[in-house]
């Protein structure tokens, strides 16, 4: 297994599907969004991604051991979604290959569109009652429509980084339809509120659930404390690397 | 021999039988499990697992010499049983390498449960007299069955890494029985109180032997005793290594 | 995608072409000519180049994602021309890959002449008012025909690294007519004077459009402000990789 | 010609012959012994082992150039013996290769026995007239047989690594005969004494030629010198490399 | 072109040929008689030798652009010549499969001899009317038999490295006739003295055309100026690589 691959565990049918990339972005805005999305529309893990350069880890969550990329997917009003989740931050060397074998893989399942969100870094000051804007970029003509259709404004010129630059590329290339939604988010911590923002755009543009954005925020709020509980326990977990393992001989 | 490769020495019907990996993990506990069981149940070497990155290195035991990672097995009242024995750590970018081969060959030879004895690291104080509890982890529902059967307190939530991490996950994407089981040891030295204990319930879940826990301690702590003494062997023969030999042109 | 690889996005028939090489070079001359042809001659975006270690980077303009490396089309009154664009500085082991890459597909395609921008260091001052004298050389000796019918005075001794020495290198080994332009441009900056006075000489030798050169400096000069801006906003973007984003384990 | 190749430069008979590893070991006891066998013995070059991570020199005897890796063969009172006589110290990542390579050649020669001599660090003091103790190991029941028959003490306990590590692993692994010869050795100089001794048992076990052991203590020095000459003459020749020669461009 | 390969570019018939090898050696010896029999033979660019791994640079002499690495080739009163010349220093782990390509290459062309100079390093002072002595050393008998023929004293025992050494060992194995011809030379400098008198032995040997010794020397002392002059051209050419070019994004 020298390159990534994707593997159902339960056959799904994602013809027709939105593909949602949660890899860890700016303010892990993409996290925190895919992991509501996953609780929220109780999606339920229909495959794993994995490769030999992938973290040796399982988490374990109810009992159950987890691969540290997954994928979910289930049903909605506004039709079937999936969403991938990863655990950890991929190597810049990896990105491609990932990016690119999350676009294939939709491509193959029959996904319609996927939506990539990411942060955007904020340098000014900001108070705390202002609404963070929620920019859109599309990679054909057809995901720019859907963009200007609800009222999502575009990003005109900048530069997007990491695996939602190379979807919107890609999507480009092979002209699939993939949307990047933008919110400005600080680098430094998760960011919940930016993340609750992406979510109340992916709910216009796709889900059609009209989601009650009041608990949204709090949601939002108690999963930026569970990744970083998680973080803190991988921490603990992680520290027999630190002190080496008495090792025996070499 | 660019990758891991697994060969029998002489042939083994190891269909049904119970695998344990015993690769150092925290505390060494699968270590000195897999050392105990080994003496304990009269165990033979049936194998060797190899690859041109493993240590270049023979281990003389009774004047025989072995290879650094062996598998040995042999019959128990509770069925067959097989063991894999490393003297090495293996570097981290195997890992993963490692512990997909002895799935696979496990599920080659047709053996039915893989069971991962692995340390949990242990911050507070506790005193001598105090109790180490084995928690379980299994990759599939018939997995988590056992535990349950046997009364080991499942690890609900968390992060394992390493050999017994790939075989979790693994044995969840295949379908395959494996169990983790963990106890609280220190990671700074081998650990023979919290062995003892995975042995115990070892013996409760698998081998049905009604091990007597008194000698069991003793024996647990004189492998102990055992492994620093190889250790300390293997430091002096490394030596050479750290004193260049006499080199010639280049 | 190991290799570099380039593909079209829509058909093009660049029989007869001249490929025009915007690899970054010495004072970006190359970039600055290539910016301005293609806004100039209005040439439209048919390709991209890629390869699996190029950056992971979506460059958006009036909204629309584009790979960090393009290939653009158009006609003019002295034929067909093919630019290559390149956001980025490829690191020093894919040059030769990159430039054999662009020969080869050149020759695929059909196109009967590279040309490719190079700038030569300057030690001595200079006043503002001298003119930057464009040396030539070629792969071949139509192409050093090509060169002295048009009074271009020839490069007789030096060495040429980079792009446009492997270009003349291939175009010597495989008879492909290269031509290779050199203006003394200042290491430091991009240089819009040098690059300015390359256009004039391109257009005498191949596009027969008699660009008015007044306007044309002009232009440069905004072309250079535009790469200085697109850097000093890469650079905004790029800090996300400075502080690490919050990670999860690992 | 990335692996290691032994190639023979004029036909051999070697089936039945005793092969001996005469690359570097702990105070290069396997040097001398190898060195002084092809001299006593008047063996002929029959072979190269060469690969192109090897250095790049010839060592030049008589005025003839030889590879740094040679193979030596004749016949002699206790049969047919061919000896790997290595210039250079293999770096550690070559070491599984070369010595499964040597093991792999002997038997489609079809040799029957391999015979690796090692030293042995020393730790203690011992007065000059102490006699060295050689211990024996062998791979197989019938290389043990051999060992016993001969009265050769075994080494029972202990870590063998590198070259005669691996040929008693493989030994094992393919049932094919390795004895490894282990002679108490200083680390830090060629170690004559201990060689000699080495060569001794060699006589005893195999060649059976009941060498006169007066001349062969002085000839083991004579060799220690002139392995010690080798080296400083590479020294010298080596320094080229130490002051860079006037390069040209790169 | 993962490997070395040598492409001609015109046809030539070098059956019989003696290929002359140019790569830089101690004190650039085999750079200066390279050059010097190139110009003094006439002999015409016949081909390259190239790799992925060359530099990226085209020399340009006269206006035409060259490759690092070239071929020459021409008729002499004493048969047909080939001569390789190299403007870079190639990297040690190039050196093997550089050498090997030539011997095969030279084989294949059905060349019948290679000539390797290379300089000794000296220690000692010495006066500057001391005569430098050639020393010769043959792959095979018949080398050997052309040296003693031609009363080139043999150089009996040390140690050569880089190419010449590989293609002696290359020659020995494969049975193809080699000589290396080694003056002593300075190897902090080109040295035109050195270098002159491997170019008298190379004309006894080989060319008798009875080269006039004066104007050798004097010739050897301008090739020697010009090398260093194109080191110092290559230096300033190079400086761009010293500041960074202004680097857009990554």
């Amino acid at each position: 297994m020298e390159g990534v691959e994707i593997q159902l565990l339960k056959s799904a049918d994602l013809r027709g599907a939105t593909l949602i990339d949660g890899f860890p972005s700016v303010g892990l805005v993409s996290s925190i969004v895919a992991n509501y999305l996953i609780g929220a529309l109780k999606l339920g893990q229909v495959g794993v991604m994995d490769s030999s350069f992938f973290p040796t880890v399982a988490l374990v969550k109810g009992g159950v051991p987890l691969n540290p990329v997954r994928v979910y997917a289930g049903d909605t009003a506004g039709g079937k979604v999936a969403v991938f989740i990863s655990e950890f931050q991929p190597p810049t060397d990896m990105i491609k290959e990932i990016a690119e074998r999350v676009l294939e893989w939709g491509a193959e399942q029959g996904c319609s569109l996927i939506v990539s969100p990411e942060g955007l870094i904020v340098d000014g000051e900001e108070g705390p009652g202002d609404l963070i804007t929620v920019y859109g970029i599309g990679s054909t003509p057809t995901a720019r429509g859907i963009l200007e259709d609800s009222g999502v404004p575009i990003f005109e010129e900048g530069v997007i980084t990491g695996i939602a630059g190379v979807l919107l590329n890609e999507g480009r290339k092979k002209g699939f339809d993939v949307i990047s939604l933008l919110a400005e988010a600080h680098p430094d911590y998760p960011d919940a509120r930016a993340a609750a923002r992406v979510i109340e755009t992916v709910d216009r543009l796709i889900l059609k659930m009209d989601l009650d954005t009041g608990p949204l925020y709090e949601e939002a709020g108690r999963i930026e404390e569970e990744l970083k509980s998680i973080h803190r326990r991988a921490e603990v977990v992680k520290r027999p690397e630190a002190h080496p393992r008495p090792s025996m001989y070499r």
